[in-house]
């Protein structure tokens, strides 16, 4: 059972930067070791807190050369783009509200864009990001990181080549409970600000977790979906976004679809949980047990495909490292977006053209995740009438 | 471990009639097995047919005397009722627009009445059977068998003690998958019946499994649904009545819920499944796996309580017969609504009070499941506007 | 989908008499109930009680004629022998020491016996029986009632069909908790009896839960167990018999095995697992969730094989009542013994040869079962040496 | 939900040279994965394969100097030995029968050793090498990953705190399919070496799984193993070591054990298993879905203890990284093991003590692995008399 050595490794190193990632945040951590683990890309520069201070000793924490660690993003793009050694992509970690503008000022220097969910805190500024990263060369990943995950690739495979048949249900569910109380008030950082408009977005749950449901729909089913009607809650009393939300879907193929995202359901730590069901079959897949997928095809018995295992296909092996039974889990899904990443921005420097097998989520996504939340938002205030996508 | 033999056996059986239940019937014998279980019942009359050769051969299989064999509910009440010996209760277990109409002449004749749900085909009929039903002395039992199993009382009971604090969601789905294909066209019995709007009432999956969906919620969670909007298709070509349904609601304390169901999900075969969360806890619950309840009391592991088992009260003691670890399944849970109809049909043979720990669902609940079935109809047919119920 | 109906409902029931089983016994209700499911048997006589006062009060509480209310089995079966009516056969549910004596009584009068396991105490009141059964023409049935559930026999089905290829493997365990505490000590009779060897026989889990892991691995294997090596220990103070022990075993045929059973793993509450493995492939199964097998053919996805599901053969539907997801458990299982027996003794009664298909543990398993005790026992007190069986 | 950062990065990376693990291997990508997940390593040197043309391509793969791929360990030794930037640590991930010679070299240098389990393909040569590393000064790390992941750290510091009482039962399983065909016949390079007596040594299952499941007895109970009875079998024709094994453990402390390890058991990935039982509760868990850990306090209700979530403390969190709900599989334990090694590394190159809290298995852990199976040898081959450790 040897693995995956093709893809583990790789001799020349991406030169990477990150804004935002210091000391107490979450996802800045995980995006370092995503780039890490397979060894194509170095951290070489940062602007990681929005306070000089905290920016330089978390460089100082990380290893990184104090000479390419700088107070704000702005000051590192222009200083990295004169270096003959400077990035040539940079991670954008931040919380919500600061994607845009560094996003804006590293693609128009030609610095590819590995951004985190949601693209932005609003549609506005979401579309004048796209439209910049359209009229740039550079690549933009958003990292929707859960498409990365070898049984989701499975799925998206099965459903593609027809094993499910025509796809009538979508059924996505992304459940946590780590804000059941009102933490945020306590000084919880990631509380705070995740359920801070002004930071976060008018979406709370929707926009958190909720895109991530709606953007696993999509990449799974292959489906548009073309409306929602939606009732969100702020059950939490004080909170200002919402924390759970039922939302209906319409695809224009008439499949049909929910989405409950909810961050006040005690006993579901990060369930995210995938069903999709046609009229010749149905999968089932949970992110907490990430490496299982369950296929019926209608009429015989259940079978359980496993990552690396009898039944998973070359989609699933491209994105796998360990043999089957050796669980893979958030982190390894993580750095399949990295790994897509690379292989991207290596095309793009070779000036060869992207092989189809290349797949990573994108501005595109990011639009429809806006999208997604803003529908949301409009439907609920409207008595959950349907609203277009 | 010794079994909870005081409610095992008990002296005197109940005599009792059946209205359909014959050859090739699925619930009618489903009701005997029920109704045996515990030894507080005996049959000994039917109409077990809409043909009278059919219900004499039906009536001979289950070794009846042939003189009570009736072509008939309307000739069974009459000579039932003149006999000394005749039927104390009677079970319908005859398709839906057949409820009604037997339920009636038994209960003007004083006869009590165990009745498959949904209670009718239409809200109409089914408000003329609770005027009578009320103006009658008789007791009238609704079969919603889902609440007579000991961890869906044990569910209650923890809701009641305020184990969950504030119930904040519902989230009900009843899923199967035998209908995924038009088998009612090739002469199967229950899918030509249970897809017929003149026989099954004009829902499909709502009335079928949608209701007891709609009950299970309301029993466990004890709190008054308010409103709905609803989403209903017929994925199947040429099905006359829904066969999934995506409903959103809103009860009246604040809380809000969910019912997914499906006749058209391949790979689940009875998937009920309910989860229910509060402020201070969650609880969740699969019929498939019916002896088990999973309770997380916020910021604790979750705890897995089993039937009969540590941490499961005298609520679910009170309905279950094997030690822990001796599973019990829906034939012991649907004979738990016969054990409750024994007790009430006692208690007012001796002219006593009911217990309050006697517990069956009602012709109330009978209603609120009509209710539940026109206003997801309505609501569909009004682009999933919300309905008050 | 209709249940099996043509085998829970049939006309003449067969007059059943018990030996055992009143108040406060645990294995005694669930025979009657195993006895009633099917409505094959009709319970008219019984001797319940070693006390004649306990017997008779137990006799009221089930309605029994008090005419047919013995004081002990000899009389009752010298009365019931001389009655028309009298029974036609007898359930024998005392502690194991007295099986033997009733048993013997019975068959000699040519009463068809069903009897509790283990079939004796010892190994040479178990071969005294034996002869009396062969030489006696009526059907003698031990409830080795695990082997009445449909997966069970799915798996006996599959294994000899070839599903597994050559079988290299059977791993049993039977594990519970209940006896981890000395509770003997504090007068819970089960405890109490089942500790005592005077009325258990040498074996504690060895006899009372290692006879049914032992039988189930020869039932679904088809194997020959040759000879085994067993360490058993009493793991709490003062405890007379095992309440742990570890066997390995060796098959004839050159396959393998392990059985554990356990009274004192805290977590388990009858934990009765199957794991069985081929050179072309393997099938698991646990008693707590019966209705689920898994198979997994080498080299191809795991498979969930379910009762009346795809997959299913004739042999688990032909002791199955309801549909797919509508899960049966202990009682049913246990009351498929009761209809086999039932097959048996009508077959005997009409002078019919028996149909291949009825499958019931008979008093050779029975030897068997004391035979494995026995064998154990001699290891453990022999450093675990090979002792044939 | 902030990761734990103050492990995950810093500043000094540990020069890392490899031995074995070129291209077609599997256990080298996964030690280079582990040494680079948490930014403590930077592999520098390698002697990567038998032959030196093999050896340099992977050289050339990884991204390596070229002057720094060696054509062999020894001189590899000399050159790393020789360089002021030479490496600090050797990662040995050859074939069993190549760990000692080359880990005797690098220790008589002062290089300290990670080397793959098991220690050595026979004790005679063991012993040599723990010899040498007791006089090394340097640090020699077996990579006993199991004892890596988080809730297995968990589940030593219950049983040392008491939570499961005085401990009577370990229950350890490593079951696996892949050997269940003899493809060591077809040339796949896995299964050539590691059923090879000359180079995987004299156990085949018992050395390749059945070394960590004793090793996770061991290391979770915190009990000595004091003897062992074995039954080995050789199931696959023409296979020169064990593919699977049945073995029973006596404790010093009285409590008893069994290991059951197969790597023919179709359906099995790498289900390794452990459960440990006390007077006072039990615990269980399964490496394939390792985040979890199954607690139940005797006499209440089974709890769920998540890695990183309620009921999990100080010792998981020390070794992990994501927030609950968010899985972490085999590399990440693997890169614990990593993590424990550069602390131990470099605490010794600063002369300061070992922190307690770090934990990594030694040379001790390989020794008794190989005492485990020379001990099964020894007893299958006399008819599995037990045989002391």
């Amino acid at each position: 059972m040897p693995i995956n050595a093709s893809r583990t490794e790789a001799p020349a190193r991406i030169r990477l930067g990150m804004i935002g990632g210091g000391q107490d945040a979450f996802i800045g951590a995980v995006h370092r070791i995503a780039a890490r683990l397979d060894d194509q890309f170095i951290l070489c520069a940062g602007a990681l807190s929005s306070t000089p201070e905290r920016s330089r000793a978390s460089g100082a924490a990380l290893g990184l050369d104090p000479t390419r660690v700088y107070d704000d993003f702005a000051t590192m793009a222009a200083a990295e783009c004169a270096r003959p050694d400077g990035i040539e992509a940079v991670a954008i970690v931040t919380p919500n509200h600061m994607h845009v503008a560094p996003a804006l000022a590293f693609l128009q220097l030609g610095i590819h864009v590995i951004c985190d969910k949601p693209l932005a805190a609003s549609m506005s500024e979401a579309r004048q990001l796209a439209a910049a990263a359209e009229s740039s060369d550079a690549v933009f990943v958003l990292t929707h990181n859960y498409t990365g995950l070898p049984m989701i690739r499975q799925a998206r495979a099965m459903v593609k080549s027809g094993d499910l048949g025509t796809i009538r249900l979508v059924q996505v569910e992304y459940v946590q409970d780590w804000l059941t109380e009102p933490i945020e008030r306590d000084g919880q950082k990631q509380a705070a600000w995740r359920t801070d408009p002004a930071r976060s977005g008018a979406g709370g749950a929707t926009g958190d977790i909720g895109t991530h449901a709606f953007n696993l729909a999509a990449f799974v089913s292959g489906l548009r979906a073309e409306s929602l009607a939606a009732d969100l809650q702020s059950f939490v009393p004080g909170r200002r976004v919402d924390d759970n939300a039922h939302v209906l879907l319409r695809y224009a193929s008439g499949a049909r679809g929910t989405i409950w995202c909810s961050q006040v359901a005690p006993g579901n730590e990060n369930a995210l949980r995938l069903r999709i069901y046609g009229d010749k079959g149905g999968l089932e897949w949970e992110q907490e047990d990430p490496n299982l997928l369950w296929f019926t095809p209608f009429g015989q018995p259940k079978r359980l495909i496993t990552r690396a295992g009898a039944g998973a296909g070359a989609e699933a092996a491209r994105v796998s490292r360990t043999p089957p039974g050796h669980p893979e889990g958030y982190l390894e899904g993580f750095a399949n977006i990295y790994i897509e990443a690379a292989r991207a921005i290596r095309a793009h420097q070779r000036g060869e053209l992207l092989s189809a097998a290349v797949e990573y989520p994108t501005i595109n996504d990011g639009l429809a995740g806006l999208a997604f939340v803003e529908a949301c938002i409009t439907s609920s205030n409207h008595n959950s009438t349907w609203v277009p996508l």
